[in-house]
């Protein structure tokens, strides 16, 4: 990543020194350093897929249809709570959908709020739209303090309030009555990210619940994570018409492709089938979490498909040394913690087995890696 | 598209009121609207689209290579010049090329300049990245003249310079020693926009010949075009790598899907086939040019898939007329002007039918569709 040439260009001022946003994307046995689902699709599904592409690739020199109406209807229906086409935008990836959200309602002269730590995209989305980032901490426990949250937002009159529930990289989930007060002080949008929410634990509810009568709040939604769709792209929002209106004017015209729209369609219409590792994947987050804490470690509480460990005093190289193993997991978070995804069995016992030879005091890594 | 009713939210000030862009998209027999290759692709690639769609499915789960370094190898080599990966850059169309570029070297307090008449979307993608945008206006008959151009650039020291070659929607071509005036005078880079440059006439060279040495040129093209795959949202851009490297920091990470990608390199693989109606086209501009100008029209001349026509005292009931024929065309380009795409063989004889009925003297249209 180092070592861009751009020194000789007219680069705008603050990308100077810059790199490209993005996790080493590295070829090894064990990759539990970007939250996807390890679980592919079934045959069945890739059929249809396969059919879906043809029938697609028949028209492929005609534009797409450039509202994409009909997955829209299919993320509604999938969504529930009484939502229609209209209640939902839908782009490449929640990275496009927040692109447009800060397009539409941020900018230069207007301001972002978040609560750190989170999502390690949320400064680049505002550093791409010239909106001003702030973030206020969170609570020892990566809970937000609500009567903090509120006297932050009063102070800062943010123009979009990002909130991510379960949060990344911690794994908490927000309460609703958190959602209700944030939206209630802040003077413009609120984006509630539940990119990880059917991971969450029985019981905790979304926001989705909150929409009704709250036309400033939206809930941004992946098909990266528990819907095993992280190569096909395809983020949404659902959110009050007027609200999915607003970002309609600021897309590009024709940006999800035809292909997009049909090969979503085919694993929404597969929804039960693609989400079938959820409930695994909850047990191996658990299990995952309670083997952390047997080791001595920190664990945070985890409504999500990873968890975040710690604290270690040099995490890179905890992270190296397990990288040295073949496993991969993500250096992210706050100073001393690292993330790692909820794999299959064989993912799980490879990171244990490599985790356990780090630790143990045959390492010479183990001694600086553990916090004193 | 009227009634957007975003009234009640905190939108950008400079977007209230604005309607999402783009042509009407209509269910019509005859569809001449946005110079799309009338013909799709062979049940062979169909096939090679479906086997790509499959396997690609199969590890859906996963995030997509987010550098797409084979697609853009794919890319340099069916560009030619000695092009590699490294000098082509690739996004969900050429829409989003053009964003990353003006997010790289536009953007607040910087300009972007163009010569009107020209493509729609340019004052978009200004809007969307909050850069200023100015115009100078073309030659009568469309084309830049050097000297007024060097001009106005000088005038207005523009950060980014946008220049459509052959041109949307007059379809004119600019000679190399233009564009090469054009760098030449210009502080900031240079894009020249060649989506329509494989319909030009034998002879017209592209501004891919002049890159070497030139760091501040870029040229764009797209697959939407000559490449029947308007569905599949490709374009690209060729320049210094350097050049490539800063549209790598502001892109979003992941933005080309797995699909995308595969289905992307399948046509490329088969560049011969999907651009074997490109001399077809090229003939029905021609004649259809012919035809118009023997109607007594005036007839831009063209070097993509289209033409543009005129003029007409009333502009819309012409259009309106011919939709209510069944064909579509485009209002668009200076006030009196059409523009409407080259077709099949049906559709060209479906189109001049349906303007001869108009222009006959039975038609209450003709008498005010036609210029004085």
């Amino acid at each position: 990543m180092s070592g861009l040439a751009t020194s000789g260009l007219p680069l705008r001022p603050e990308l100077v020194g810059e790199v490209p946003y993005g996790a080493p994307q590295l070829d090894v046995p064990v990759r539990l350093n970007v939250n996807e689902n390890p679980y592919g699709p079934s045959e069945s599904v890739v059929a249809q897929i396969a059919a879906a592409a043809a029938e697609t690739a028949r028209d492929l020199n005609r534009y797409p249809e450039r509202d994409a109406v009909a997955l829209r209807a299919d993320l509604a229906a999938y969504l529930g709570h009484g939502l229609t086409a209209d209640h939902v935008w839908a782009a490449n990836g929640s990275n496009e959908v927040m692109l447009h959200v800060l397009q539409a309602f941020a900018g230069p002269g207007r301001t972002v709020l978040s609560f750190a730590p989170t999502y390690s995209m949320y400064p680049e989305y505002a550093r791409d739209t010239h909106s001003g980032f702030v973030t206020f901490p969170r609570a020892e426990d990566f809970t937000i303090d609500v009567d903090a949250a509120v006297a932050a937002i009063e102070e800062t009159r943010p123009d979009v309030v990002l909130v991510t529930s379960p949060n990344n990289p911690t794994g908490t989930a927000l309460p609703p009555e958190v959602v209700v007060a944030l939206v209630d002080a802040s003077p413009g949008v609120v984006v509630v990210d539940e990119a990880y929410v059917e991971f969450a634990r029985t019981g905790t509810p979304s926001a989705l619940e909150l929409l009704p009568g709250r036309p400033r709040l939206a809930v941004s939604r992946t098909m990266s994570k528990a819907f095993a769709f992280a190569g096909g792209r395809l983020g949404y929002l659902a959110a009050d018409p007027a609200f999915v209106d607003a970002l309609r004017i600021v897309r590009l015209p024709y940006h999800l492709s035809a292909m997009t729209q049909a090969v979503a369609r085919v694993a929404l219409a597969n929804a039960g089938e693609m989400l079938a590792a959820v409930d695994r994947l909850r047990e191996a987050r658990d299990d995952l979490a309670g083997w952390l804490v047997d080791r001595g470690l920190q664990v945070a509480d985890s409504d999500a498909n990873f968890v975040l460990f710690g604290r270690f005093a040099d995490r890179h190289a905890l992270w190296q040394a397990l990288l040295d193993r073949g496993v991969l997991i993500r250096e992210v978070g706050p100073d001393g913690w690292l993330r790692v995804s909820a794999g299959t069995p064989e993912e799980m016992a490879a990171f244990k087995a490599a985790l356990d030879e780090i630790l143990s005091d045959h390492d010479p890594a183990a001694a600086s890696a553990r916090m004193p």
